[in-house]
């Protein structure tokens, strides 16, 4: 892939970011994106009741079906449980954004990510965006959006009629469906109707970031947004949708890689489930299971944790009828079966550990994403704001 | 408290324990029980679909209606996953403890905990059940059901009329609702119907033993089982009831505080709920979740993670209503509210972290226990088999 900073925005939009100081490390901390042409846009946002400001104001305008003209993001702070205060300073997020722009705030959406409960410093943010530096560069962007990310996010693919899609994303600790904290922007030139956009951006988020888990906690800020202004003209919508499904399985994938002291990627694909649901779950419960996540980092071909995880997720299965692979050795077939265990223990040293599941009792697949848990995890999250 | 090796079995149990050598360093692995009366009992097993045959066995003898003259446990190896073999090495462990004790194999429960995928040694259980040495004490019972535990679990409680109640459990990774690695027995010389019994245990596990979890892995061999004897006549049903859900919530407890790694004890309070189930629903959630159990462990009072597992439980609340206080402060009241960091992070540090949350939407109340997530479970985990 190439370098992040070297990715360009598809046509039509730009991007700029600026360490506002709201991070007190002076990092980029603040992210603005803007598309010449009104957009159309799809949403998908965190479930979690104690949702923050920002993702109730985008579920309100894109139940209005406005359409997008920006976004701006800031890290380092969440501005969630903030109260009346945190409401008045999303709102006036949106407004600052677009007096500099030059848009409705209706037609632009704020996201925070950072710690919670803590109010958000509006005045710096205020006083920065007018230095904001705009250009056609993804880079800085996918940059100013992390917060305890340690490489920025960014899949880039171009369609066979010279349209482009790219997404970007941030998310390393609280990583659950149903969202986790994780911001992704897919974004395009392409043009496709706002209908289409609303049917199908909720299936591939289902297939893609919420098949993803770090260590099982939902945020209260996050969103997946998809949007596409049309300017490199109508396509092919199979190819379109097929893409956008290819870059969000790529950034979830970069999420579960990057999770929070994570060393490893594991991949989890399950076939032979009743349901499309069963499949899920049971990718899922595996990805995020603690005992699993350990063993993985400890090499250990540990078959009982993925048996007793699926044992637990819901799935309808026959244990002796189940199938176990770890990086493409049979290591479970109804039961104990002999495999070279310093084989794949040397084998599970790579930087994804891939586990195949057959249930052989119907014919739903899926896939799901998650990391190692490591002794760098726990340090991390016992130090967070203290 | 007094030592474990103190306490006396209820009369009418008598119970012994030795090294078999299923476990490699030689310790206890090998627990026996017995019941001169035929007892009544009531029993809760795990609901994960890969369960060991010792839970299916349990299950069909309890659906029987049968009473009970013994139970037989093996540490160091779950016999789970292990085929037709572990099926016919669980009816064989059966009948060797039935013939040792003189009693029917239908009269007793088998139990094993351990690695999964192993096949039972039966053949040392053969060789060593003869030497096994019965007492009245409940001592060397408790710790050689242990696994990855560093403490046996006893409690013991005495009813006004005589009649006791006592307890012992084993658990300390895989800990989950639906039921954990763990296993419970719960002994008494009262006299209790069966049909008591059968109706009020569920209720007594639901709010003790499946409120407690360590992983959020659930096991494939737990079981609670509560008998009694009636060697010591009848009671008052009402202390009856209320002393063996103490000693299940002591038990509880217990298995919590001695979670894989842990070094606290962490005990949520939720009250203010709409319904029981969301009460537990949001006490089982912030007592697992992951990014608390670290902060815990790092005496953080980072109220945004008690909020945001609260925001993903399922329980419906305002945030804006809702109150949150830990180790008696108050954290958080409808928003941040100022308190003294210092003074609470120093709290923290207890062996017992509290945290009470009061929803404000109704009346339902409930508790559940977990621990703190630390270096040393990963450790532990990641080098478990190999």
């Amino acid at each position: 892939m190439a370098l992040e900073s070297e990715v360009r925005l598809p046509r039509g939009f730009s991007a700029g970011a600026l360490a506002s100081g709201i991070k007190p490390s002076g990092k980029l901390d603040l992210a603005l994106l803007y598309s010449e042409r009104e957009a159309n846009w799809a949403y998908a946002a965190t479930s979690n009741r104690a949702a923050a400001p920002c993702v109730l104001r985008g579920r309100r305008l894109y139940d209005a079906g406005s359409g997008l003209r920006g976004l701006i993001v800031n890290s380092g702070n969440a501005n969630c449980a903030t109260g009346v205060r945190g409401v008045k300073d999303d709102l006036r997020m949106a407004e600052l954004a677009a007096r500099f722009l030059q848009i409705e705030a209706d037609s632009l959406l704020t996201a925070s990510t950072g710690v919670i409960g803590v109010p958000l410093a509006i005045e710096k943010i205020e006083k920065a965006l007018p230095g904001m530096q705009m250009s056609s560069s993804a880079g800085s962007f996918a940059r100013a959006i992390l917060t305890t990310d340690t490489r920025p996010k960014v899949a880039a693919r171009e369609l066979s009629g010279g349209a482009r899609i790219v997404g970007v994303a941030k998310g390393s600790g609280m990583i659950h469906p149903n969202m986790a904290t994780m911001l992704a922007y897919i974004l395009s030139d392409a043009e496709v109707p706002r209908s289409e956009m609303v049917k199908k951006w909720p299936l591939i988020v289902d297939a893609t970031f919420n098949q993803t888990t770090v260590d099982g906690d939902t945020s209260t800020n996050d969103m997946a947004v998809l949007v596409s202004n049309g300017v490199a003209g109508s396509v092919d919508a199979q190819e379109f949708w097929r893409t956008v499904e290819d870059v969000a399985t790529d950034l979830a994938r970069q999420i579960a890689r990057d999770g929070e002291g994570a060393e490893k990627l594991i991949t989890v694909h399950v076939s032979g489930a009743r349901e499309l649901r069963e499949a899920r779950q049971a990718a899922r419960t595996i990805a995020g299971s603690t005992l699993w996540k350990a063993a993985v980092h400890g090499n250990d071909p540990n078959w009982g944790r993925i048996l007793a995880a699926l044992g637990r997720s819901g799935a309808r299965f026959d244990p002796e009828r189940a199938r176990i692979k770890l990086q493409g050795s049979l290591i479970y077939d109804g039961g104990a079966v002999p495999f070279n265990g310093v084989e794949v223990q040397a084998a599970m040293q790579a930087a994804e550990v891939v586990v195949e599941v057959e249930l052989a009792n119907g014919e739903a697949t899926a896939s799901a994403w998650g990391c190692d848990l490591t002794e760098a995890y726990v340090k991390i999250n016992a130090e967070y704001t203290t």
